[in-house]
């Protein structure tokens, strides 16, 4: 499990276009620009509180999409078989049948 | 563009996890196994105009979700990416800077 902000700021990445312009707003300051939660209620005249339960309640939004789509996950596991497959292709020009494996696991991720 | 019902069994497939039960159960006895609109509403003791609704409901929301998330796109892009990858492996064992480029591209779609 990646550490949280980082796993946030993926999740934020991949699913902020089905958030209504309010949550990408809250979202986007807080772990994009490192915004305080005071800060972000000052600048949109509303209480500390409601900015929190605002951003609790997304962030549990894109988890459940992620249970549900699972786009991060194979972003991960694309990445990990595509960095094999550049080292492959560095170190190695006879690499027909290991390339042709890793392409088969590829395609099984869509 | 795909013919509509391969492209609505398509957003189906990336899609289904965001839809309720219900959705899931009228689109896939329509697209997948093929039941009239009628067959469908003595199934659930419904109005086949209620079914009707219901199923361009769906498709909307479909196509919707993938013009937020382009799944679907993506999907055939990485499909062509992929033929192309193994075409080339098969035909050519030298073939370093051409991979190279496509795994580049495949990189871009995530």
């Amino acid at each position: 499990m990646l550490e949280k902000t980082t796993r946030m700021n993926y999740l934020y990445d991949f699913y902020q276009s089905l958030l209504t312009p309010k949550q990408r707003s809250y979202m986007s300051l807080y772990y994009l620009d490192d915004y305080s939660l005071g800060e972000i209620a000052d600048e949109y005249d509303v209480s500390r509180q409601a900015v929190y339960d605002n951003i609790k309640r997304t962030e549990a939004m894109l988890e459940e999409y992620e249970e549900k789509l699972l786009l991060l996950q194979k972003f991960q596991e694309r990445s990990k078989l595509i960095a094999s497959m550049k080292d492959l292709l560095k170190d190695n020009p006879e690499l027909n049948n290991v390339m042709l494996s890793m392409i088969a696991e590829l395609e099984k991720l869509d």
